[in-house]
């Protein structure tokens, strides 16, 4: 067997592991009984610990080795790249790095939580200095170990959610919306309050939202012969190819939050069921990076169900699951959905001032993993950047501030400007679909979005990750993620008319 | 480490593998779509392979010369015993065997689907012969790894699943169903046709079976914190210590049935929750045997849901649950719960008939792999039987006849008299707790099985795998599995009054 091939059968061994885990997972949020979690945790780890001793076996060196002297076709060599960057990933850290950033932030995520209620960032800070050390080892012996393919260590993180995007393309990026996007904020909101007011609070009876969710996921694609739609507290989106399961969660005062939150939802599901077949459980097989997942999830929740097409066509749909809005209009429905306002928190942002809020936290988190910032210096950095860039003042009041999050307490530095380069590349995604696909606005009217599925089942999904994110960019839309289509379209959506 | 230690780490180990493989599987009856199947069935088997290697990892035989050497205390003892049945169980077999029975039965029980609905035996002959041959050899081999201990090859297929009972054993018990039940059977038959008939057949809303059967679950002790009651197409219970989860299968025209099976499957959980908790994850510390999981299930569901007193508590439960029924009385509900027919169909049966289809059963296929019968005689030898036993013919009639149960075409050969010996079993529990609980009918009448629920944990439950399993009959009722409680039990429920 070439060295190749015994490449491919052990992460197709690993991707059985991994399915494992990505159900029991699944059942743990969605369907576990509080009384399992003990038993599960340990069962987790045993599986964690499994694919770990799988993927870092010692053999995997001298495959890798050989692998690269055999004679591969070009999809064979990306699938060769795409493994050896996850061997390289598991394989760079120390374990007794790995085990000292595992028990740090499981201490400071757990101690967190009451933390932040109180407003306690001195006591948050007694454990987080020593997470933000850890993590600053972890970035630089990632570093190290890239032979020069990072220049600097927060690149190294990055890489982990947004391979291919580096500190120097997303700081040019992000410099972008800074010089645009807080004017935008002030015309945005100021041209809002020229018009009445629409309050659509009211009883929407979770059966109901249940309903119109389903509906509405059928309506752009999702096949429930290979998925299944649960409630869960924090919505997410898991599976494999033939199951993709998706969730959500309901309140009864309105229905906005969760469809919107089941579109978006779709919208990763949609990617996952639409990577390449033949390359199933091989690492060239998977989503690109986070950057690109959330732009399939931000493109379906915000360049789909935001525009006022698609929100005509829903009208009636929704009307029909809460007869008690009959004498609303689709511009009323629409308004109540792209409603722009500022806020302390990130997760209850609109996609006006979304972006603001994660470059304030790419800047910060950069600056303490490169080592030009402390973990005591985050408070009046925060304050500084949302009252220059949102105009809000969170002094003293850290709750709201930086103790936010839950990514920074358990360790998780890299993953916030994915949120915003998804953002961006949906908006660039849908300005070159439209561009492609003549009458899409009236296909949306309709309600029919098979071509835009099938443009993005062209350029994204059946892509896998045989291109770099930003080689994927560059081939769907005709250049690498450029902020102006994103001014762009929030200019056309909340200023134009 | 001691090598006893090293033997409980890794059955530690196999365990947590265990653990996923319980999950999915439940995930798979019970969530997964059906576009889930493929990518679910190559997960398990890798989990199953894996699990295999660890078992039978060739330390494993050294570690076990070793720890038969090492100083321990009579608990760890028994888990020793326990650890090295399984380990024979799972590494005596010639691995070309289990392949070519993993094949075969994959093959016979798929095409025995379709055969069953086309009384097509012979067809199902062409590949069932095959099935016995493999089964047989599996049943020499496993006599010829246990040095003398089966006097059989067929006692090596019972210790599969009733581990401690024999042919010996189960003969002499059975033979004297043989020769009471058949005339029993008669009796109650012809004393309950000197009542008026009753039928409960209706409309019974299937949210409304659900919330009653969760009433009674909770009556009965389940702990919802630690459990679910899902829908699956075949009931069954599963789970972990934490983490019990059964299910059941509803029909609007009657919810005596899905009662029924919720209180059974409960049963089982309850046995599995009681579980020595000190033993957790090893093998001295798991359920017996089917025989004794069997009589859990039947206790809760034949001695217990059926009694007359508990019929009565339940009465205005389910009156308050079923308006509709506001004129039955206790008895009519009764009456309709234990109603006794000759049938055909074993999973039809009800509580006094149905050993008699195990009986059939056993004595068919226990010759058939002791090699003292071919699969082609199997019919005649049936409806000899059925015939004597319960007075039906299935002359040519395969179909409801040798072809009903999936048992066979899956190659299960030695699982049918766990069945009977478990509702044994359960009538031997039943009257050594009325000898033990004063008050047990008043107790009942009041809906408090605490004390019942006591003696169980105390005498069973609690035991786990410390006793074989006729040591455990006899230090709970005195004596090993004795045929006449089940008699004695049969007439005073149907002809005492």
């Amino acid at each position: 067997m070439s060295a190749y091939q015994s490449l491919v059968n052990q992460f197709a061994r690993l991707n059985k592991l991994a399915h494992a885990s990505t159900f029991l997972g699944w059942d743990q949020e969605v369907m576990m009984p509080p009384g399992g979690a003990e038993n599960r945790a340990q069962a987790m780890a045993e599986l964690h610990q499994l694919q770990h001793e799988m993927i870092t076996a010692e053999r995997m060196g001298d495959w890798f080795e050989e692998a690269a002297q055999e004679s591969l076709s070009p999809d064979q060599q990306a699938n060769l790249r795409e493994m050896r960057r996850q061997w390289l990933q598991s394989s760079c850290l120390p374990s007794d790095l790995v085990q000292a950033q595992s028990l740090a932030s499981s201490r400071c995520a757990h101690a967190w939580r009451e933390q932040r209620k109180h407003n306690d960032w001195n006591g948050f800070l007694g454990n987080f200095r020593e997470l933000v050390n850890l993590s600053r080892q972890e970035a630089q012996a990632r570093q190290a170990a890239a032979d020069g393919a990072f220049t600097t260590p927060y690149d190294a993180l990055l890489d982990l959610y947004s391979s291919g995007d580096t500190s120097a393309s997303i700081g040019q990026v992000f410099e972008g919306l800074k010089a645009q996007l807080p004017g935008l904020i002030d015309q945005v909101i100021e041209r809002q309050q020229q018009r009445p007011a629409v309050d659509l609070t009211g009883q929407y009876p979770i059966g109901d939202q249940e309903q119109l969710g389903r509906t509405v996921m059928a309506v752009l694609g999702f096949d429930f012969g290979k998925g299944r739609l649960d409630i869960s507290s924090h919505p997410f989106s898991t599976g494999v190819r033939g199951d993709h399961r998706i969730t959500t969660r309901y309140q009864e005062s309105g229905f906005i939050d969760s469809l919107m939150g089941i579109v978006h939802e779709t919208g990763h599901a949609s990617y996952e069921a639409g990577l390449p077949a033949d390359w199933d459980g091989q690492p060239v097989g998977e989503a690109r990076s986070m950057s690109i997942h959330e732009s399939q999830s931000l493109l379906f929740e915000k360049q789909l169900l935001l525009s006022k097409p698609f929100v005509q066509y829903l009208t009636p749909l929704i009307k029909q699951h809460f007869p008690v809005l009959s004498e609303v209009t689709a511009d009323q429905i629409w308004q109540s959905m792209a409603h722009v306002r500022r806020s302390l928190i990130r997760v209850e942002a609109d996609e006006v001032t979304y972006p603001m809020h994660i470059v304030l936290r790419y800047e910060i988190e950069s600056q303490l993993i490169n080592g030009e910032m402390e973990a005591e210096d985050i408070p009046a950095a925060w304050a500084e950047k949302v009252q220059a860039y949102l105009g809000l003042d969170t002094t003293d009041n850290y709750a709201d501030g930086c103790l936010q999050d839950i990514h920074w307490p358990s360790g998780a530095f890299g993953y916030f400007p994915s949120y915003t380069l998804g953002a961006l590349n949906a908006a660039q995604f849908f300005a070159a679909m439209r561009r492609d696909i003549t009458g899409l606005d009236e296909q949306l009217r309709a309600g029919d979005v098979s071509a835009l599925r099938q443009w993005l089942a062209d350029k994204v999904w059946s892509q896998g990750s045989f291109l770099s994110a930003q080689e994927l960019m560059t081939r769907a839309t005709g250049e690498a993620t450029n902020p102006e289509y994103f001014i762009n379209h929030i200019r056309q959506r909340y200023l134009a008319d």
